[in-house]
């Protein structure tokens, strides 16, 4: 349970590793089973998302987590919104939230029994491994974001314009009461400690964050009985708010030097943040940049290794077990 | 000419404003002229490019500075690269750059014949206006990636992979070397000042921008007969090495306080950065914001006021003219 001790900063034999996606689309057995099933379907049938997320554990000995297979808009569908998964597109929303009335209109979701499969496979999965399961969601202004401008936005300008409206602190307590609700629920049914996904919050400056989506991520951190992980990408100009905002770990994007990161993030641990392109490359130059991120932790207490990112799907299987073992053995103590 | 002793950290009466892609979209005049005309085309006829540029200029009273309309691709064309603008897709790369011996294949433009019609356009505007006008060009990494992409890219992984080939130095160094011309024939035509254009290297890590990056854009920027002003988004993470880069002139993204973005660019002067969504908001809050930005430069010397990016299609043209005016009055010494 070393990526616990870790999360609590305490002392572990070697630095934990896991990797954000790391169920997906690099993997043979991923792609053979998603031929079959969209992914919609494996998130909401508990013998497929266990399985997916026991694919990683299994192909890679010595991973410190297993991380539940899902997706942060299983959470939303059940508030009455409804999402299509497009082919090489990515998740639409088909009912975007444009004013009060839609956001009065979402409801709170019936969790034991719309999330239900959600917190089977966690069940599931728990049963069949000895590391530690994390639980996740996306974020309340990640989730605000994808409901009101429908899909991905280069601006979010549909979801700043809604910002400065009284129906956003309502939008962002619904989503933050549900995403808090949901976490609660995965620790409840076996997860050991949770990831929070804020992805798209580097799209707000300091001020934007601190003022309409920090107090709703700290409403959701603040009251976790398990561990939690805090990650955003792009985030270079909101470490400290992050922070502020909770987490027991924080997790860094890829572009930020990590120990300038952890230099800013005094007091709590630190997840990452190896670019994820440097999985591409030949071993002994992937083995130098893991080397670099180590270097810059320089054995403070609470690193936990990952990727900056999500994996890449041309990512080399050979690649992340190089680095599993690499991570072990140069930070074994 | 404020802007020019801004840029070179002199006295100012006021502090001087300009907006990136102030001709655009927004304006019914430019939108009224692209039914008829291409982008390529009017980039291409120095009376279009010129009419075009002269827009806001024309619109807006106390703008201090135009800025040539053309496109950062415009240089590549006469290097051997095709390119094709898809409606509502932007620009596509018909023959991207795979490998070394499309590297090796570039020829060097025949800059005053093949670009003549940007540097005539330059001269057409400069007869017109009292205001300085600014050349820009699209910096090397910025124009590499387009080339080995094809077109924009969610991780850069073709141009992450070929910068670890012997052909990337080669490939950069030819194309600093036509930005360093272009600029030179720019500002030989008229332009008063330059801006190098950097868009996409906030995708870098600091290691990788100041390795595979950085020389080429210092070899553009040492070399330049005019102030320059170095610009790059989402670049919290690379502030120091832009400087360190070159340019009279940092350009922040609208994402970092402006107020700690200048701590760290001591001994240069700052252009930006406004959200360019705040331009979308009622003019009080928009007002506000601006005060926010102004507060923040704390009159130090060499303050230049523009978005924190481009200005976008859904910004009223009364904001435009409520900033200028707002901006000198606020700011008069």
């Amino acid at each position: 349970m070393r990526l616990l001790k870790a999360a609590r900063r305490e002392d572990v034999d070697c630095t934990p590793v896991w990797f954000m996606r790391q169920a997906g689309r690099y993997m043979p057995e991923y792609r053979e089973l998603r031929k079959k099933h969209p992914i919609l379907e494996i998130c909401m049938r508990p013998e497929l998302a266990a399985e997916v997320t026991l694919q990683p554990i299994r192909r890679f000995p010595g991973l410190d987590a297993a991380i539940i297979f899902s997706d942060i808009l299983v959470l939303v569908r059940p508030m009455g919104i409804r999402v299509e998964f497009v082919k090489g597109e990515g998740p639409e929303i088909q009912n975007p939230v444009e004013g009060a009335a839609e956001v009065d209109a979402l409801r709170e979701p019936d969790f034991e029994r719309e999330l239900r499969p959600v917190y089977e496979a966690i069940r599931r999965v728990k049963a069949e491994i000895t590391v530690p399961l994390l639980g996740f969601a996306g974020a309340p202004f990640t989730l605000a974001s994808y409901l009101v401008e429908g899909g991905p936005s280069k601006d979010y300008a549909k979801t700043k314009a809604l910002m400065r409206t009284p129906a956003w602190p309502r939008l962002m307590t619904k989503l933050a009461d549900a995403v808090g609700a949901h976490l609660r629920f995965q620790a409840k049914a076996g997860a050991d400690a949770v990831q929070l996904f804020d992805s798209w919050a580097g799209n707000l400056t300091a001020d934007q964050y601190r003022e309409h989506v920090l107090p709703y991520s700290r409403r959701i951190l603040d009251k976790l009985p398990v561990p939690t992980i805090h990650f955003a990408t792009q985030s270079a100009h909101l470490l400290e708010l992050l922070r502020e905002a909770g987490g027991s770990v924080i997790g860094v994007d890829w572009r930020i030097p990590l120990d300038e990161a952890w230099d800013r993030l005094d007091g709590v641990a630190v997840q990452g943040n190896l670019d994820p392109q440097a999985m591409l490359l030949p071993r002994e130059e992937l083995l130098a940049a893991v080397d670099d991120v180590l270097a810059r932790a320089a054995n403070r207490p609470g690193h936990i290794f990952n990727l900056g990112h999500g994996i890449v799907p041309e990512t080399p299987m050979e690649s992340v077990q190089a680095v599993i073992d690499h991570v072990h053995e140069r930070t074994r103590r």
